[in-house]
């Protein structure tokens, strides 16, 4: 049996940096290289970054992809690594044009692989299946392809496949299989959720023992906007077995050896499975076997919910800060659970000198407000500041006649202006630190504290925040470090502090009778009469239910916040405002 | 030949209000038996709504559609209408599980239509055609049907088909004619968009000489979230002659005498194009023929694309504030013309006894802001208010060491605080009123001037605003009513007046420069290439696009607004926030 050396590079690419994608491709392959790699591969849609969205509708990007392709192939063997095989996704126009009945304004575009060699683009996929449930939308962008592409690489026939390929039974991973092939390549860009790796096994388990080929599955790492890419690449046996497995949420690169089977007679040349065809390629010559040691990627075992959701939350706040060219962040702090995790957050995400914290206390703000915020501040090292806001309040108050909820309002909308002005006159992107719970329920100020670019603890349950900021503090005391988050931020009731005395429990149900409700309702799309049958008491049902349809204006404007859920607010959650549907009746 | 007596109505059902919507179709039906109808349309889901979007994935929601179907064939049996045939779109989730490899987590439902009959469902259908492109999602909802409906209503063989349909070349009109049936209905959900009338009727056309039998086409009515529904239901025979159209924006009801053929011989048991097949029903009786003259429904001829415009805006932002219950709108009037036209659209839409209007003057606000401002409230009747901002302003400089932009940007702001806290205390909408020339290159305040709930002038460009003030005020002149628009804010140039002497030329090109650049780019997705190939400098092009790609963040948060063109800013167009790709390299 042969062996190739497989390099499954996990990188982070961004979105429309054709350049930089491409400068990454050759970097690691280079590095691929000097592992003695003898077929390299990145991710789906590596070139222009996933998702682009609406720019597939851009004839001049769509074209810039193409030339990006060209010029990397051709790079690449300037470079020296001409006859490595690198297996590369980008954005194409090309193919035999699919006209059928279905086919809709703006389509045409495909979601393509490449495989390079000696300067030459020698093999191209087109992803067969298109995801457009959850954030996905590709069947507004993409033809489906109907070929399943094989390439004779080092005597093993090795099928090109493209993320969603995995995700349903039939087609490619069936023709794989009809085909005859030796290994199947799947380049992915599968955003994180909670549990998602625990699915993700199984799933490669299910495909390769469907194609009954092993698997090699290379996952993108990194944020863009409310998606971080958890990487977790892998490769699996056709029984099963796991050979290899990367860390999540870091750049890595995985170089394994693998034994395959050489390729026979070509078959798979009648009907094949979902009607797709089969079109074969060989490359005449591919690095030499490497001498010495077989190369073992190792296997990293996934770490806990908590720690997971963590460098998730991290990730996807420090590329949204540097890949869009931010110098730090700003954000208030109230001395609570919210923006105390926040905070340590985007500590840990572009570091304490690029944070600044600001407590913003009123003539309603505990005096443990002030000491606990400056208490987050000394145990991270953000950069602290004061602003009351009594005397801004006041000007509105003495000019106006307010009462009650606009006088609540009228105080976060101060501090919301604050903020933005430090943005404005600083650089500083404003954080906004509402978490999944008030976002449900709409507890929170249009224009006030909702205001911010980013949001790092968007899909977070509160009951989540509180499990992350005690495994943060406990990180940091297996690590010897100061924990970040003040245990009084972590203990207290949580209160908005706009009027005297106020607490969450006044208006809301407490957290842990609220947060499964909302679960049940948002991740789980359960009506009225599916939460009461799970238990919970119909009023508090119907009061909640009538809080988050009632409140679907003010998320429409919210800020973008990592995904770290199965059902996050934004994309993936799609309700009309003007709705009179109530489960109620 | 048989003659049928058909209704079309052309009705404005409420998102998730199944009650009232079944209501709308009782007391409409009741309208056309009173008028001699024989058969009535009502349009693509009416029962629920349109769109009604991850609603679709409450089960409880489904459930309730369906229970709503049932419920009102029975009741309009009550009302003694039960020989009266009733077309209706609903929200099902029945028909044979269509299982193939592209079956798609969540989806499963069904957009159907139903015929109602003596109390009974008899006969549904399941849209073939399912768009998932522009504001369209329907990939993610639904499964396509593959059966042709063909009721024989009175001795005609009648084809039922829904919206989409009826844009894609093949399936049901095809298999329409391959069924040889005598008439096709066509139920319809059809946002409005500038010139979609146009296209209409040649599609309408179209489709008839390829159904080879003439088409009943009815359109929704009304504003949900973002989408106008326009109406224009008409009736053309297979030949194109066009025997009736509905007026535009308005509930209507039109009754026509349809002569048609005699049902044959079924044919259609075949192999039928795109692999459809057809099922068909019988209706026992129907009502008598009336006698008398026959009715014709008239045809409403096309309007100028201003008045259009304008009436598209008037009834977006109506049904906005009425279907949401809010009792009145709050906005700023800067003097300048986009808030004139705004608050002229608001007083058309809900009266100005439900309009208030506020000048918010600061120190850089010209002696004409005031007084224009005051003009419109004199010649609109809106309530008119004043709220000096210059207070609120200065207690944040004397508290804040703030310059440039970040003071500029703090005068919207506190304009903002001032119009949420008066909503906050009297309960009004807050609209907010930037063009869509604003909203494409970013000038605007974020939390400032874009703070509100809905904004009537977000799809309208600079240039389109201007002339809709001009055609407004020219309309009232023909009325002899007074023209509400000042004359001096249609000829002022505009300004921010955020800072002294501020004018926005200053930025931006001028309007008539700058407007086609943006059609250009954000309507059509050409590239930089293509814009200067189509004669514009290349210095201002670059400039441009590089303002639209780095506004999108504040895009992300803006108000709904009502899509009027062919491609609006929200679900129409999707891009990414961190997005590198710029077309200047």
């Amino acid at each position: 049996m042969p062996t190739l050396r497989l390099a499954l590079c996990q990188v982070n690419p961004t979105v429309g940096d054709l350049a930089g994608n491409a400068g990454l491709v050759r970097s690691w392959s280079r590095q691929a290289a000097d592992a003695g790699a003898q077929l390299v591969l990145f991710p789906e849609l590596m070139l222009t970054g996933y998702p682009v969205e609406d720019l597939v509708f851009r004839r001049s990007f769509v074209a810039a992809s193409r030339a990006a392709l060209h010029r990397l192939a051709a790079d690449l063997a300037a470079d020296g690594l001409g006859d490595l095989p690198v297996m590369v996704g980008y954005l194409d126009a090309d193919g035999p044009p699919q006209v059928s009945a279905d086919a809709q304004p703006g389509r045409g575009a495909r979601n393509a692989a490449a495989v390079l060699h000696r300067g030459e683009v020698v093999a191209t996929y087109f992803k067969h299946h298109l995801p457009n449930y959850g954030v996905f939308d590709e069947d507004r962008y993409f033809v489906p392809g109907d070929t399943l592409t094989v390439v004779r690489v080092g005597g093993v026939d090795v099928a090109l496949t493209i993320c969603e390929d995995l995700w349903q039974a039939g087609g490619p991973f069936a023709v794989a299989r009809e085909a005859g092939v030796g290994l199947v390549l799947s380049i992915n860009a599968s955003p994180y959720e909670l549990n998602k790796d625990d699915v993700r096994l199984p799933l490669v388990r299910r495909r390769a023992a469907e194609a009954g080929a092993p698997i090699a599955y290379v996952n993108m790492v990194g944020g863009q906007d409310e998606l971080v890419y958890d990487g977790d690449s892998m490769i699996v046996t056709a029984d099963g077995t796991l050979l290899t497995r990367a860390p999540q949420f870091v750049e890595h690169l995985v170089v394994h050896d693998l034994e395959l089977p050489a390729a026979g007679t070509p078959g798979g040349t009648g009907a094949l499975t979902d009607g797709m065809r089969v079109v074969r390629h060989e490359i005449p010559a591919i690095p030499a076997a490497p001498t010495g040691p077989a190369a073992d990627g190792g296997i990293i075992e996934p770490v806990a919910d908590e720690a997971e959701v963590w460098h998730a939350l991290v990730l996807g706040l420090r590329d949204y800060v540097d890949k869009n060219r931010f110098p730090s962040v700003v954000l208030g702090l109230s001395g609570g659970i919210d923006s105390a995790v926040a905070a340590a957050i985007a500590v840990d995400a572009v570091g304490p000198d690029r944070v600044v914290g600001v407590s913003m206390p009123s003539q309603h703000s505990s005096e443990h407000s002030r000491t606990d915020a400056e208490d987050l501040a000394k145990r991270t090292g953000l950069d602290y500041r004061i602003e009351p806001i009594q005397p801004m309040v006041d000007s509105f108050l003495a000019n106006m006649s307010l009462s009650g909820v606009a006088v609540e309002n009228l105080q976060a909308r101060v501090r919301g202006v604050i903020l933005m002005a430090l943005s404005n006159q600083e650089g500083h992107l404003v954080l906004t630190t509402g978490n999944k719970s008030e976002l449900a329920v709409g507890y929170s100020t249009l224009y006030g504290d909702s205001v911010g670019g980013y949001n790092p603890v968007k899909d977070v349950w509160k009951t989540l925040v509180w499990r992350l900021a005690k495994w943060r503090n406990a990180d940091a005391v297996r690590r010897g470090q100061t924990p970040p988050i003040p245990e009084n931020s972590i203990g207290k009731p949580p209160s908005a502090e706009l009027s005297p005395g106020q607490l969450d429990s006044d208006t809301l149900p407490d957290y842990d009778v609220l947060d499964p409700i909302l679960i049940g309702y948002v991740d789980g799309d359960l009506g009225r009469d599916g939460l009461v049958e799970s238990g919970h008491d119909p009023a508090v049902v119907d009061k909640v239910l009538r809080m988050v349809d009632t409140a679907e204006y003010k998320r429409r404007q919210s800020a973008p916040g990592t995904k770290i859920s199965m059902k996050a607010f934004g994309r993936d959650r799609r309700l009309p405002i003007t709705n009179r549907w109530r489960e109620d009746g």
